[in-house]
């Protein structure tokens, strides 16, 4: 019987290899562990690079340049301890002598527009969030729908609760929009919107509900690697791609809401209805909540409406009208989340000049941080646990 | 407005940034292209690595130790160019001085066992198959059943063709089971099951089905980083989890079945109903076909029977009863494939000597190569056309 050849004899997993082994590739792993979160909420790295020169490591829970130097000690091992840090997932990468590579120790990783990160958890008040717990689990599809006005065929992600399978009930949705470094992947794999949802859902602080993430690049049908592009879509920025906030998104979106309403049980009514978005996917929310006013939920999570006045869109025209009439028409939550150190930030304060201005009613919160994901995740909590409270 | 911190001026992507640039974390990248297929079929890889004493690739198209040296050119960069490929999608990963890594020039990586690879296709008889194509896409749902004998809810990829949502009819369903060192995302991913059936359901070369993908480890409830284990879940072989090989699974199996005949439009009986593995899930596919003969299409690829006698399970007992049985209840395929290189070579040898003293029907297919996913994929591409023919 023939067994995977071990090249790296202490540094060799299949000492425990079965008898069927894959011979697909030798599988040779390194005998440590990184990264190692302690009790105290530091965390350690590790990485071997014997002949590295310089190895710096790069997190989001860093300030300022966001790098920082490892040490290195014996038998080629560098290494980093954080501070303690806040309850939530971090995202991490090392760059050896100038090179960016994810820990080799982990294969636990996510894609952040066009980089891979290596991840790990802070238990506790948002982390255990973010995490799976021992409670029913959601559904998580990825489904096709076809778009007349987009002239594609177009990957969504759908989360439905636990027990919809075997429930005969119609269910409220929010639709749920990524920024412009994202696709229908963003907000299931960063966003931790599964765990967050069946978390909230079993502690009774969140209806149980369906959550639609969609593609919001127009000209692109899916993720990278997902469309007939394959491996030559490079992940990009969706300023780059043809398309982008030429209203057409927008236009498009009543075509998701027909797929869902029509392969879900769904409350097909305003006042079950949400949509929220993340930066581009906030301008996406707020124009297509002004422009199509069947929602009674409203979520702008650090909304990329610099650009309001940039793009000579009719669908962005009269937005003062049309908030008027939204706000006449009544609308039950409009709720606005931005950072402090957020880019961002004066165009939302200008944005809430606006609405002040007409008079029109917002929930506004205010986090430290700026355009991150740490936000992104909170203002989602907090934004489902404002839904169908009635 | 803030932008990202370039640190790597000439590396730094951001040089496109757009106004809402994610602040999260800084994307630097190397404007290297890597890997490079060529329209000759060979592929070059470059790696940057200007200090390393020595840099090696491994990919599973290559025979023997499977290693071999990168050559140190100019400007810190590593290069290898293989030989022309066969048409496939393959895996490989670098070693520099020692320590493990993925191409931090592409994102598109996969998990096998316990590693990462990254990846890329070769155009052709097999590869176009397992890319994305042009044609109508089936939907992909992560749905928990709960199993009363393995006493957890248990996580399942479930694929379902295109136009499943739009149709009244039944369909045909496979169960298609992993090898001991995957989980329900071992096929999806490895396997290229989505776009396998996408395509071949395109052509005409396959009927509509649907695929089923569950978890075959008895005491994992999921795949790494997906249960409440989360982070602290390693990745490993089956056999080192509690469980396996006791019947425990196969006895459970019909929850699987009574969970998708109950929640999905399937025509639910033996002429309609397919079960096939790889390595340990062809020992279960084995298993499960014999003691519950409601399959009248049984795969096993490269299966992993060496333990047939080594396990004293009731549920393994009396196999050659329980195949007269088969054969005389009468099954429409029964189907083996195994590699000439394959460590489980004689056993399957073995088991084909027992099934032709029963003068038991079968469809054997030889392939070159060991165990492999090359194989696996090859032999779900041709089972599947051989199922539902009437």
């Amino acid at each position: 019987m023939k067994r995977l050849l071990c090249i790296l004899s202490a540094a060799c997993l299949m000492t425990q290899a079965p008898a069927w082994a894959q011979q697909n590739i030798n599988q040779e792993k390194q005998v440590i562990t990184s990264p190692v979160v302690k009790n105290d909420r530091t965390v350690t790295f590790t990485l071997r690079a014997p002949n590295a020169q310089e190895v710096l490591i790069s997190g989001d829970w860093m300030k300022g340049q966001r790098f920082a130097p490892m040490v290195k000690g014996e038998n080629g091992l560098w290494t980093y301890t954080t501070e303690a840090l806040p309850s939530d997932v971090y995202i991490y990468s090392y760059t050896v002598d100038g090179t960016r590579i994810i820990d080799p120790n982990t294969v636990f990783q996510c894609r952040d527009v066009n980089s891979l990160f290596s991840l790990f958890y802070i238990d506790g008040e948002y982390g255990d969030y973010y995490q799976v717990q021992d409670v029913p689990h959601g559904s998580v599809n990825r489904v096709w729908y076809h778009s007349d006005r987009l002239k594609s065929d177009r990957r969504m992600t759908i989360y439905t609760p636990a027990g919809y399978e075997d429930s005969k009930d119609s269910y409220p949705v929010l639709y749920l929009l990524h920024g412009s470094g994202g696709d229908e992947e963003a907000w299931i794999t960063l966003g931790s919107v599964a765990r967050i949802m069946d978390n909230l859902i079993a502690e009774g602080k969140a209806k149980p509900m369906i959550v639609v993430m969609p593609n919001g690049n127009p000209s692109k049908q899916a993720a990278p690697g997902e469309t007939r592009d394959n491996l030559a879509y490079t992940p990009a920025m969706s300023n780059t791609f043809v398309g982008y906030k030429d209203g057409s998104y927008e236009e498009s979106f009543h075509e998701i809401i027909d797929y869902v309403e029509g392969h879900y049980r769904v409350k097909a009514d305003k006042a079950h209805r949400a949509i929220a978005g993340l930066s581009m996917g906030g301008f996406h929310s707020l124009q297509i909540s002004a422009n199509y006013p069947i929602f009674d939920y409203v979520g702008l999570f650090s909304p990329g409406i610099s650009g309001l006045a940039d793009y000579k869109v009719d669908l962005y025209e009269n937005l003062d009208e049309k908030l008027t009439k939204l706000k006449n028409d009544g609308i039950k939550l409009y709720w606005i989340g931005i950072g402090t150190d957020d880019f961002l930030y004066k165009d939302v304060a200008d944005y809430r000049k606006k609405l002040d201005a007409l008079d029109f009613p917002y929930t506004y919160k205010e986090s430290d941080k700026g355009h991150v994901w740490t936000n992104w995740r909170k203002y989602l909590l907090e934004f489902v646990q404002l839904m169908n409270k009635e």
